[in-house]
């Protein structure tokens, strides 16, 4: 029987399939996460593909050719946050092991310790020295009696030459770890057995702190005020942190006590606020973060609830405004490991790109603002149930709603695809001003041209009249959500551009252009490229990689070599400042402009 | 004018004076510490010592010929315990150092954290590796703070590699240390100046811990009852020791929180109670202790009333009854550093003994009770105010008073000048029985039998009839008094002569004895060769090392190098169990004899 290659974008991946096999099955094969809300019982329609430029249903369409599939819908269960992604193989190798040991009990005229005959055990060996200090004193305190009621078995949990615990019986099969991504808006936390290497679960939950504001500055402004307001800011995370925990563990029937080792990244003020520190002077020049090399916490010293003999690795940041979750990112997208020149664009309100190879990295954070998160835009909102998310402008206007029904507003990936449309119908100019119906010439567009309103007074694109809304409201594009985009795709744009000419290459010399975080990996790439928030030339180059930056947390967590590859990292990647470049409000501005 | 040489003894020190120079100036001229109490104004009579077989006052004897003088008077300021000693030199070399440094100001363009400008300011380099744990994130709490407020100049406190803490302004002269020797009876505490190495005071205090039982045997007991016995013992030693922090610090003016280092010593039972683990298992077989190493407690997590950013180094162990006192005596005296084989012996109630070199050391401890002490002796007492703690048997019995008036009772080393006195006399057999009158053939004797009476329907010997003691009791040695010191001399006499064996040397390839610890301090090497304590044959090479532990403490607290030479030490040592030596019990049984 004939086979016929699909090849999937964004994902940038490809499968072989037999004749008349469908695109839902073969998106099952490869394993694509896409949402088919009836399971596949043609009976939904949500299931919605592009094949050569038509909206089709995976369900209902059979391969009889090679084919182009682009999936844009979203998953249902990533409506608030992107949780899994695919990933690279890591050795486990964890920080923290277990060894089950039969100590020698000791007769009359030995005089070593407990400890000593104990330690010999664990290490096989009497030549090691190993260092006590008061983290052993509770482990002391246990020591002979347990020894005497487990017949002189014992459990040791250690960490390098350090034992950090011991417990009765063998325990050596139960080992967890924890990998938290902390997000300015979300939380994410991966639950991990560190024996096997599996996944036992993923919970996300709202950044508790938003109540403080929306974004980090706001944040470091609130944390600057009183006394004590970051230490409220870490309270709440750790209250959050631990809910997750609580969350992850009775879903896993495991016990938080089994938790030894946590991994952490986060952004500079995430990662300040986890550790307690104000995170008042990154927002000020010169925006320097007050440590930025990994810290190891001794769990005992620290309210997360997990084995309090455990540790909490925290990985390290780059720059005030380029924090772990983009060492994280790094480490996940191994950009340090190869030859070819990479880029990575990590959008959020605080863009973070990195550009380089083995050779030589570079990373920038780009000033984005919230128009990405659905913030500041007319109709916009977060990339929650209810908002449009993508938007095709075909024979009529079509659009997809996250979680389906009645629209509510449009999401950072909707308006880009909102304007993107209008660039390409050429109904805006390139400084992005509405054009007048009569100058509008392309025809494909003669259908939108009535949606061109005035609503409040300023032009704007009409996506949804009230009757089709949730609320009654009609959702729309207006020329002040046009410049919102406008600034924020500037900002990464001119980032990409000053760092492709600090390396003094050429565009085209970049070998894959990697997305992460939630934005990146709903956005539709066409659309990012038609505004030129990514260079046009790296259209068929663009790959998304999910949450790298939860990705290499969890990698961290696997793995003592990786997470100190983490550190390896943070201390190669060469920051550039985008604010101290002298052309860099030229290259801003000029990048703001569409080209039509 | 012509000049002689006076040698005085137990101290084995000699000066040259001019001819007609007191005695009294000979000793204040070359440091002995010894107590007139009238000043040397003549008066008091008290500053007894012995020339030719002869005593004399040192205040009225003038020297006019070489002459050796033995002094056997306590000081004054000795009456409870042994406070300061005769100490070798010591490189200063704090384990915990301080430097001003000025930090760079960082500008616009960099990216590296506070925390790196720091240390890299603190270790002039760029290039170190520091690792940063939660015991760093209090410093980063008000570092970007401290900064600012003083001009980017801060004072680091480092303990090597590691910062652990920062002080505004310049305080790095201000580096105080307190080592602590932890008796079971006595607790010393030394607040030295680490900066200087002066030491600025030295506090003793009774253990409060006795109430709980005079010695470890009990205590051990004490603590295996009750669930939180142990730590309600840790918690009062605590209490003591912070006391003594408090009386130091005020007499010297200076403030807790200057002291940044604590050293800590002790047999293995205190070590444990010090760390607040339980002691019991070290008295029962195989009598191992918990744990040995040395450990280095954050003083955070400690309850010491000392600078919080602080260590606490706790001396190794080196079995469960030769404790980190040992190891501090083995430190103070440099035994594994010559070449010559020495013998040390601590007595007291647990005797610890060491012999060798640096080719090798062997170690033991002798269980000789409490008849040192002054316990279960009919007439016993401490060595406090009022025992008798020498006795002369001359024309007549003369003896001396601690704190002078009448005596209220007799101490260890009374006790044993009493009953050596007895067997020079050949009052008493071989076997420590009383000779009937008859058959006492020494005429120097014929003047104290009458002094053999019966006393609870017992033999005794009268030292003090009643009318001239503190309370209206006679002060006698009674038949069994003689056998409790037999047991205790016997003990310590067969863990000297077990040694010698398995070292496969003579007695007389020792070159010195160095006599450790209150008791050895206050004896009668005369007495303790006599009754066969010490071997006849070394009695010329005994040497008085006072409170070599402590001393030990004080050295570990001045030098990093020093400390790590305690571990070394402990790891050198061969420690021979005597229980475990097949001939120990006729060894032991021969021992208790007297070679009249």
């Amino acid at each position: 029987m004939e086979k016929y290659k699909v090849f999937f974008q964004p994902q940038g991946e490809s499968i072989e399939v037999f004749k008349g096999t469908t695109v839902m099955q073969a998106m099952r094969d490869i394993g694509i996460d896409f949402d088919f809300p009836c399971g596949g019982e043609k009976k939904c329609g949500k299931c919605r593909v592009r094949i050569l430029g038509e909206i089709q249903l995976a369900c209902f369409t059979e391969v009889h050719s090679d084919m182009a599939v682009e999936t844009f819908s979203v998953h249902a269960t990533h409506h608030k946050t992107l949780l899994s992604v695919a990933e690279r193989a890591v050795e486990i190798e964890p920080h923290i092991t277990k060894k089950y040991v039969a100590v020698k009990k000791p007769s009359l005229g030995e005089h070593q310790s407990e400890w000593k005959h104990f330690i010999d055990a664990v290490y096989e060996s009497t030549a090691t020295d190993h260092t006590a200090t008061d983290r052993q004193i509770p482990i002391l305190q246990k020591l002979p009696q347990m020894l005497r009621a487990n017949s002189y078995q014992l459990t040791a949990v250690t960490q390098g030459s350090e034992v950090l615990d011991i417990e009765a019986a063998d325990t050596t099969k139960l080992l967890l770890g924890m990998a938290f991504d902390i997000g300015t808006t979300t939380i994410v936390g991966y639950l991990v057995d560190l024996y096997t290497g599996r996944e036992l679960c993923v919970v996300s939950t709202i950044n508790p702190q938003v109540k403080f504001g929306a974004d980090v500055i706001t944040r470091s402004n609130y944390a600057a005020g009183q006394e004590n307001d970051f230490k409220l800011m870490h309270d709440v995370l750790m209250k959050a942190m631990n809910q997750l925990i609580a969350e992850a563990t009775e879903k896993s029937a495991v016990s938080s006590e089994a938790i030894y080792v946590v991994t952490v990244v986060g952004n500079t003020c995430m990662h300040h606020l986890f550790l307690g520190l104000t995170p008042q002077y990154i927002s000020k020049a010169p925006y320097i973060p007050t440590i930025s090399q990994a810290i190891e916490i001794n769990a005992a010293n620290f309210s997360i609830a997990m084995n309090k003999s455990g540790k909490i690795l925290v990985l390290p940041n780059i720059a005030g405004f380029v924090g772990a979750d983009t060492v994280g990112v790094l480490l996940a997208t191994e950009m340090k490991k190869y030859a070819d020149i990479k880029l990575m664009i990590d959008i959020g309100t605080n863009g973070e790109i990195a550009l380089g190879s083995k050779d030589r990295l570079f990373t920038c954070s780009a000033a984005a603002g919230p128009a990405f998160e659905g913030a500041q835009i007319s109709s916009g909102m977060r990339g929650a149930v209810g908002a449009i998310d993508h938007i095709i402008f075909g024979e009529k206007l079509e659009y997809s709603v996250i979680g389906g029904g009645r629209p509510q507003g449009l999401c950072g990936s909707g308006l880009l695809d909102g304007v993107a449309g209008l660039v390409q119908l050429g109904m805006i100019d390139k400084r992005g001003r509405f054009l007048s119906p009569e100058k509008i010439t392309n025809p494909k567009a003669a259908v939108f041209k009535r949606n061109i309103i005035e609503h409040h007074g300023e032009k704007a694109f009409l996506l949804v009249d009230h009757p089709s809304t949730s609320h009654g409201n009609l959702i729309c594009i207006t020329q002040k959500d046009i410049r919102e985009l406008q600034v924020a795709k500037g900002a990464i744009a001119a980032g990409i551009k000053i760092l492709i000419e600090k390396y003094g290459i050429k565009t085209e010399d970049i070998t894959e252009v990697l997305l992460a975080g939630a934005f990146g990996n709903y956005l539709n790439p066409s659309s990012a490229c038609r505004i030129g928030l990514i260079p046009k030339e790296l259209e068929g180059k663009i790959k998304m990689v999910g949450n790298a930056a939860g990705t290499g947390a969890k990698i961290a967590l696997l793995s003592a070599t990786e997470y100190k590859e983490a550190d390896a990292i943070a201390a190669f990647v060469e920051f550039i400042e985008l604010a101290s470049d002298p052309n860099f409000s030229t290259i801003f501005a000029r990048s703001t402009y569409f080209s039509c």
